[in-house]
This record gives structure tokens, sequence and C-alpha cells, in this order.
């Protein structure tokens, strides 16, 4: 069978994540769906990670094995022309036969958008309104302490069933743009609401309730209780992947 | 009573417009619900204008009368404490009591939003997605045939019931930014569907299948078949009001 890559946005506003469901429409059974109506088979996608209810992608990545015939590059169009416009397919090529969506990825990086000024109903599904004043570079010196290899248990949410909650991170930044506080996070792999504990956490900081040094312990302690709320799902966007795809990495 | 003004702004993505309705749900439905649970009272406000089902407002203006003793300070923090999250109050003042969301204006600007290149799903709610390449200068300069006092009856669709078509342009600009073509159009008042038949007038210039020269003819002929066709709602968004309100004009 041939293995065929994508790389998909969607909105994630109304769909219930990406994994597939029994009762809810998610991204995975949207491209299902119309993969099926383009090729007559049933596919299952491999996607690049699970997302939360609300959580957008601006590039996120997936693979799947078909016997059809359509050239990897006709994909794109076919898709989009049958697919629900929340998703949209910017991607598609041949892949090596051991290409795997999920397993190729070597770095994925996310970013969370904070909207720090006044309520805006167009930001609403696209960032967490938070009113009360953060500094942001308070918070961009925080987050250099979550470079580096660690145990993240203390930023997992329980309900993640992972072997090791040890992770390796390697960029985490923390910009403003005028009201836009932006969290950015580069890791080979992320634990279950990891990317928005720590931004819960981060915020604290920012908002002067917990100091820059703190973030140090809250990892050494390895408890979630210790790290600051889950931000919510709509200001999480998965940005990037990078991926071996046998010919080198790609992204 | 007292006269109370308001500017507010609404994503129109899940609203059938502005103006109360029967059975759809709507932007003046979810204002006046939330001034009933606040005041008690049954409130019939006065809006600028009608929106038609997925057009947005970033600034647009309403009036109404109570007897509520709320100052008017504290009307926008109490009704965006119980109103949906897709609309905004984002100023209140205590009007003179000739004072008329509709009649007291005296100027509004819409802006008209096009996505000229890659669809896009974080866009698809907030822009007309057109693909073929557009020439904005040559769109900015048919847009200039508009400025003026004119019989706008060409450019107003079916359904609109007014007793003159005769407007008065005061600004008509056509800017490109990236891939976002942006059709800004400033006048004493609009005809039903106006700026998206503009809108769409002026794509057919940009995409060059009419001529810098066509405006002022399609104009003159005061004939609705002689222009383009009605730009979808989403792109369209209600940018300012500026108004009388016997006190000088503000916005």
């Amino acid at each position: 069978m041939r293995n065929i890559a994508f790389i998909i946005s969607y909105d994630g506003t109304d769909f219930h994540g990406f994994q597939r469901q029994r009762e809810d429409f998610t991204v995975q059974q949207a491209i299902e769906d119309a993969l099926f109506k383009i090729t007559g088979e049933e596919i299952n996608v491999h996607g690049c990670g699970r997302t939360d209810a609300g959580v957008h992608a601006l590039n996120y990545l997936l693979s799947f094995k078909t016997n059809s015939t359509i050239p990897a590059e006709r994909f794109p169009m076919a898709v989009n022309s049958v697919i629900s416009d929340g998703v949209y397919v910017k991607k598609a090529w041949e892949a090596d036969d051991e290409f795997h969506g999920r397993f190729s990825v070597t770095r994925k990086t996310y970013v969370y958008r904070i909207n720090n000024g006044e309520f805006n109903p167009f930001l609403r599904n696209y960032t967490w309104h938070y009113k009360y004043p953060l500094d942001a570079e308070k918070m961009q010196q925080a987050a250099k302490a979550l470079v580096g290899t660690h145990d993240f248990n203390c930023f997992m949410a329980s309900g993640g069933q992972v072997e090791s909650t040890v992770r390796t991170m390697f960029n985490a930044d923390v910009t403003r743009n005028g009201d836009i506080v932006e969290v950015s996070l580069t890791a080979d792999g992320f634990l279950y609401n990891m990317v928005r504990i720590i931004t819960g956490t981060l915020v604290y900081v920012g908002g002067g309730k917990a100091d820059v040094g703190d973030i140090k312990k809250i990892i050494d302690s390895k408890d979630r209780t210790k790290a600051g709320i889950t931000a919510p799902p709509q200001g999480l966007f998965m940005k990037s992947v990078e991926f071996d795809d046998g010919k080198g990495s790609g992204n």
C-alpha cells in the first residue's frame, strides 16, 4: 500500500478535538470521512497528537495507508473540496513505508496566545482573555527554567498515560505584541495538557503570584498541585512539527 | 425616561444579523434579553442599521429608553456579564432625549475584507476567499468614481425599501496588506447590500473583467444588473459611526 502524509490546519472551535470519538465530531473523523468520499476506502489516519476540543492547529502532521491511485499532489484539492471548511489540507506527499504521523515526529512547537487587553469578541475563540496585568519579561525569564531535559510530571494533567514523564524542552519563549502575550514551546514531546498547565503557571509569575525562581522548584517537586491552573483550550495552537521522513528531517 | 447610548462590537458568525426576528437569534435580541435581565424592563433598542447574518461590527451604535437607575458607565460591565460572548458593550453614556441610534447618525464607515491568498480556516468567517489575482491599485482607482453624491440604485439589492437611492460617499479606498485586500467606504448612508455589491463590482475591475472607467457607467445606468455580484456577508464589518448627539458630533 502507499503511505501518504498530510500537513493540515484547523480551527478547533467547532470540533471535539482531533481524535475520533464515538459520539462527537472530530477533525480525524472529518478527514477520514473526506478520504472515504474520494477513495472509497475506510482509512485510519495517524495524527501527530491528540488535541482537546477547542484547540487549534496551524501545521498538523498525519499519515495514512491507501490503495488509491490519486497522485499525492492532488490530495489537497480533492480533500479540501469535500471537507468542512474548518479544516484545510495544506500539503500532501508520498512518504516512505516506515513513516508514521505520530512515531516519526522528532519535535513539536506549540504556541499559547493570551489576550491581555480589553475583551474582544473576535479573539474569544483564539485567545485566553486574561485581564489583569502580566509582566511578559518576567514570564520570559521564568520560562528559561523549562529548557533542558526534565521530569515534567508537575505539568501533566491526570488522565495522561505515559511510560515516562521525562521530556526535552528545546525552546521556551514568552513575547508580547501589543495586548497579545504568546508562550512558545518546542520539545521532543508533550504530556497531557502540558502547554496549558505551563501557561497557567507562567501567568502566576507574570501576575506576581509566583516568582521567577519558583518554576525550578515546581519542576523539582514533580507535583501537579504545585503548578498553576490549566489555561483554557482556545488559546492553544499546534504551530509546527519536525519529523524524520527517512530522507532527512523536515517540517 | 433616560436615554442611554451604547457602542458595541459583535462577531456576526453566530447571529442572524442585528435586527430582531421571530424565529432566529439576533444581536438585538441578545442585547434586549441582557437588558431585561439587569433592569427587569422590556426594552426596545434602536440600532444604527440592519446587518445581515454573518456580518460583523467593530463599533455599532444603539440607543434605548429606560427607567433604570443604573449609572450609564456601569452598563457595559452589567450587560457583558450576562450576554453571549459574541457581543461586547465597549462604551455607554447618557444621551440627550432626542438622540436616536438610527436617526442621529451622520456618517458610517464599513470595511470589506477579501483574502486574496491561500484558503485559511481561521479567516473563513472574517473574509471572502477570492483566489484569483486582484489588482488592488486598479480597484483603488475605480473606487474614486464612487466619491460624491450619486444615485446608487445600481448597488442596491432588491428588497431595499427607501424613499431615495441618492447617497453621498465621502471616502472610498482599496488597500492591500499582504494577502488581505480591504475596501473601506464612508457615506451618509448605505442602501441594502450596497457595500457588498460595490465590493463585488470592484473585484470585477481588480480581476480584469471590467475597466476602471466602467464604475461611472454602472452608476449612471442605475441598473443593478450592470453591477457585479454581491460579495458574501462574512467579509463585511461595520467599522465606525459618526453621530450628532446634540453636543457636537462623535464617533
